[in-house]
Formats: structure tokens, sequence, C-alpha cells
């Protein structure tokens, strides 16, 4: 089955630009049965592909002239660069030419253009952005970190209902608890929306387990916690420095006397081992959950095994139907039905298996 | 002139109850030269206070029968118990019998009673919390961290400023670069209320850097992060939790192996300074600015440590006379007057030396 799906990578896309990006694709064609369509110069594509071997068949290349650079401003960019690699490559998961698409590039431009071409999910009111992340007591989802800094009650519900589905059907996750991200725990706190949303999910059949503060982030407590673009986007991008402010102080005190030095020498394997558990590069990049399409945002600064992470994660949300599955629960939510109770795929145990 | 400087305590407030809030109160008396005014249960108050040997007249009890709850509605729990030891306090400080009001009690109710019973400052629309954290390049302050969670631009612009004034006058900086806390770093990012407040920063005499990412959060780039109060709140949560959670996670590693497991316990003061260098229960209390009066909120959880540092920050912000500053900041910022140049205080030298 998995041996059909294709996947479009853009090979523009990210601060580090085509090579890192062929790579991934490379590393990624010969671990995984997925043919995949690098978009983008096809000079520079064709280049960068003749440096490595590559499992026959596996990539081709589509050419896009222009590439929507990470800085600019994504509309005007999108109306002035008609044959980008995001443009390009969307018209291809428009017209199912492919099953899903990766980009390390301009996020704003991604969301932008994949919600003007492949138009949202029936019934979905907005695409939102879902990240994991590790904790204390493994792999959480964090929804939106930026696709929508406006958020309505209504969205952050809807948000819930797809984290819910991307957690079952993609982590394995049986019953994922949802937490709403506040800054009390009592229904009574927070904005008018978020005190809209609390009902709203309250009454819901989700696993809802109440607003969760900032001190249970790294906790594990919810498997998926909901918050809006703006504050998610804050958020994740702390996220991504802590580790590295942590590391710095550490090897600033650690190096002040001869003893801490032997010692941080002797716990080098463990502070990698930490370092690999807290590395957001290999999260797999992030699904724009609500378009009518499966598309992944791969973090700007994406290595090459980020990008193949992420083609990972492109074909299990193509493989586990994600997008039926929040069809179906965001139209239970609408009609106000209780939701379907969770069934495995027949790829769910497997993809269930690897992700614990 | 700092022995005339009174400073109420709230003995009954914070998580750990009288027993702590006495003995905060205690290692302050012997150490500054402020007289400490303990409002609460007197005889509770008294039996706890016999337990210390304390300098003579530095420590008085106010009699309040009451006690607002942790967990409280704050505005509810004002109406009902009139005597609670926050009301009796703040009525103090409204009284100008005591010059600054320090509690570790329920957040809400410490800014709805100092809103209501002092007032606030001329022309300032909105009180907000302060707090300061470590950050790789020192002391950085954010505000605000929840007094208000739909903050406007021009209430975004007023924290500004008075987050200028305290840098300066109590962290002794003599140009505070103060970033807004947004989703990007273009002028074009975020709600139209970021927008709007952009503007107002550029275009005011501040030293304006203009936004700050989250990953900017733990580098220093930024002297003052301002934001509203629901991202603050957030923000700050986390922050308290990440130490806890990275300290977790290299407790697992390293006992993992015996190797490891050695250099763990070699690096064990070089860890302690860490903790003590990120340990936000001793960064000594947030300022309330905006009102009229001198109010610090600790940390529920305080030790008594963090209570006499608190006490220490409330001395300070009435030594160095943070009220007036920020008359004449706000009044220079609606009068649209260039703000005075920065010039020390009589006590700023000193406060700016025991700072840095």
């Amino acid at each position: 089955m998995s041996s059909s799906i294709k996947i479009a990578v853009d090979g523009m896309g990210g601060d580090r630009g085509p090579r890192v990006a062929v790579e991934g694709a490379v590393l990624a064609a010969n671990q995984w049965d997925y043919e995949i369509v690098l978009v983008g110069k096809e000079d520079v594509l064709k280049r960068e592909l003749s440096k490595h071997r590559v499992v026959a068949g596996r990539i081709s290349v589509v050419n896009a002239n222009e590439v929507v650079e990470m800085s600019e401003a994504p509309v005007q960019a999108l109306k002035k660069k008609k044959h980008s690699s995001i443009s390009v490559a969307m018209a291809l998961a428009r017209e199912r030419k492919v099953d899903a698409f990766v980009s390390a590039g301009n996020t704003g431009a991604m969301v932008a253009s994949a919600t003007l071409q492949l138009g949202l999910i029936e019934g979905v009111k907005r695409a939102g952005i879902a990240i994991t992340y590790p904790t204390v007591h493994g792999i959480s989802l964090l929804m939106d970190v930026g696709a929508n800094i406006n958020a309505s009650a209504d969205h952050l519900q809807q948000y819930a209902v797809m984290a819910d589905v991307y957690s079952k059907y993609v982590l394995g996750k049986k019953r994922p608890t949802i937490g709403l991200l506040n800054i009390g725990e009592e229904e009574s706190k927070g904005t008018e929306v978020m005190k809209e949303a609390y009902k709203l999910l309250r009454d819901s059949n989700l696993n809802f387990i109440g607003n969760i503060e900032g001190r249970d982030f790294f906790t594990g407590r919810a498997d998926c916690i909901i918050c809006d673009g703006f504050v998610g986007n804050i958020v994740l991008k702390m996220c991504e420095s802590i580790l590295e402010t942590v590391v710095n102080l550490f090897q600033r005190e650690m190096m002040a006397n001869p003893v801490s030095k032997i010692g941080a020498l002797l716990c080098k394997p463990a502070m990698q081992n930490i370092r690999r558990t807290t590395n957001y590069e290999e999260a797999g990049g992030a699904p724009l959950l609500g378009v009518d399409g499966h598309v992944i945002i791969s973090h700007g600064a994406s290595s090459a095994r980020a990008i193949s992470s992420a083609i990972k994660a492109a074909g299990q949300t193509v493989e586990n139907s994600i997008n039926e599955h929040i069809i179906s629960a965001i139209s239970d939510l609408n009609t106000n039905h209780k939701p379907s109770e969770w069934k495995p795929l027949p790829n769910e145990s497997r993809i269930a298996k690897e992700a614990s």
C-alpha cells in the first residue's frame, strides 16, 4: 500500500537551502518506500542529487523557477511568485498528483498557499499547525503554533478535535488527554475566548482534563495542549531555546573548576542523550491540520535528518488517513453526535509500535 | 533615611502559611534597617514570632482576623472578608501608615485590593506585575505576568514605561533595552494590538529594540520584555518548571550508568550554582507597578528567604521613589514630551552596586 504514496518535498525551502533538502529526501528515499518528488530549480536540484546514490525510481524532480524567501511577506510573495516551489508543489497536492507536501520554507506562505489552493476540510473553520515535543512522560502535542493568531472558542474546539485525531492515529495514543493552555486551572480563568472554549471542550466527548498551566508544559500531563497561534508560537520558540540556554549555563559552571570539568567529561554521553531526546529538529515536522490535503511544515533550520523525519511524518498522515478521521470527527462535532469510538486502522498498530 | 521605611508583610499569605512568612520577616528585620508590620491573626503571628530572636523594635503585629485563601475567587473573597490580612494591610498602605506591602497570598486578590484601595497613579490606565528573572546575560524583567489579561496597545506602552523606570532605578540599568514579545521580529507581525503597540513604542523615547521572539527570552537581548498578562503568566509558569524538568532529565540520564553517576557527583556544586542562579523563588517578589503605593507580590510557594528578598525589593522601590519616577515618565508620555534623561537618585548608585 505505502509503495504508492507520493510526497512532494520543497527543494528550495529552509534556511539551509537545496543541499540539505535534497540530502533529507535521499535519506528518506533510502529508508522508506515512498516516491519523493523534489520541487524547485531543476538544474540546482539535479546537481545536488547527482552527489548521492538512491534506490532507483524513488526520487524525481519537478521544476519551479521561483523561491519564496524565508523573510518575505507570505501573501504578497505568493501573488508575485506564481511559479515558486511552494505554489507548484501545492498545485501537485491539489491535483492529487502527490499525496502530501513537505517544506521547511516560509511558514506563513505554506499556511496561506495550503489554505488557498487546497481549501479547508468540510466543516473546518481554520487550519492549525500541530507540533509534537518531548516531555518527561513521552511525546505531547501543541496546537496551534502560529497558523491562526486570533483563534475563537470554536476554532480552539476544532483544534482539540484535530489534535485528538492526530494523537490517536499517528502517535498511537488510545484516548489522548486534552488540556487548554490557560493562566489557571479553574473554569473561570482567562479571557472570554478561553472561558467559552473551556465550556465547549467540557461538553464535548473528548478526554478533556481542563485548563493546563505553563508549569504543566513539560510534565506530559496532557497529551494535547490547545492554544491560539500567538501563544503557541511564543511558547514553541521558548522551548527551542531552552535547552541551548541550559547547556550554556552548564558549560559555564562546569568549566569554572577542575573537579566539575572532569565530572562534565564523564557526563558527556548522558548529556548527548538529553540533547537527542529534546532535539526539536528531529521531531519530524509539524502537520498543518484542517486543510484538504496532507501538508507538513518543517522547521526553517531543519537538518537533512529533520527533513527526512518530516517526510516520514507525511507518509504516516497519509497511511493513517488522517483527513478522513478529521472529516468524521468534525462532522460528529457539528451534528452534536457522540464521536465514534477509537478504532485502530490497518496501519495503526504498526505506527503505534514505532512511536512507542 | 531608610530607618523610617515601614513595610507591611502579609503574615497569612502563601502556600506555606504564617510560619514561613514570619521567618521571612525575621530574616529581613535582622538584615536590613526596615520596620516590619506583620499583618494577620495576632495570636498565631505572636506565637511564631516567639520562636525567633530579632533586632528590638523592628517587627510589630497588626491584627486581621480573616484570610483570603489561595484558591478563592479574588473579588468575591475581598467583598466577603473585609478583615482579611490583605485588606487590612492594604488599608495601612492607603493611609500611609506603611510605605510598602509584601504578600505571598492570592495574586488576584492582591491586584484587585491594590487597585481598589490604593487606586492607580495619575495617568496610568492599568496596573501590571513585573518579574525579574535570570538570563544568560544577567537579570531581565518581564511585564505583565498576570494583572491584565486583555492589554490594549496603550496599556503595553505604559508597561514599557514603568518597566523602564523600574530597571533604571531599582535594577540600576542606565538605558534598558525594551522588547515587545511577539511572534516575529518584523513590525507587521502579530495581532492588531501588537502592531499598534509596536508603533507606540517605536515612536516613544524608550530604548525600544523591536519585537522579541520566544527564543530571545533567555538570551538577555532585552532588559525588559513587554507582553499582556495572559501570555506573560503562561510564559512565567513555564520558566518556573523548566529547571525542574531539565534537572529531572539529567538525573534520569546520569543515574543510568556508573560512569556518569560519578560525573554527576563531581558536577554537584556546579549544579547547585545553576539552581541558585535560576531560582525564581529567590528573585525577590514581583512589584505591582502603576498603583498609588508600593506593593510587592511574592510567589505563592515562597520560602522564608524569598519573603525576605521581597521585603528587600519593597524597601528598594520605596528608597528609590519608584512611583515619583513613574508619575513623571507617564506624564511625559501623555504630554508627548521627550522623557527626562536618566539621573541617579541619592540611593540609586548604592542599589545599582548591590544589584550588579
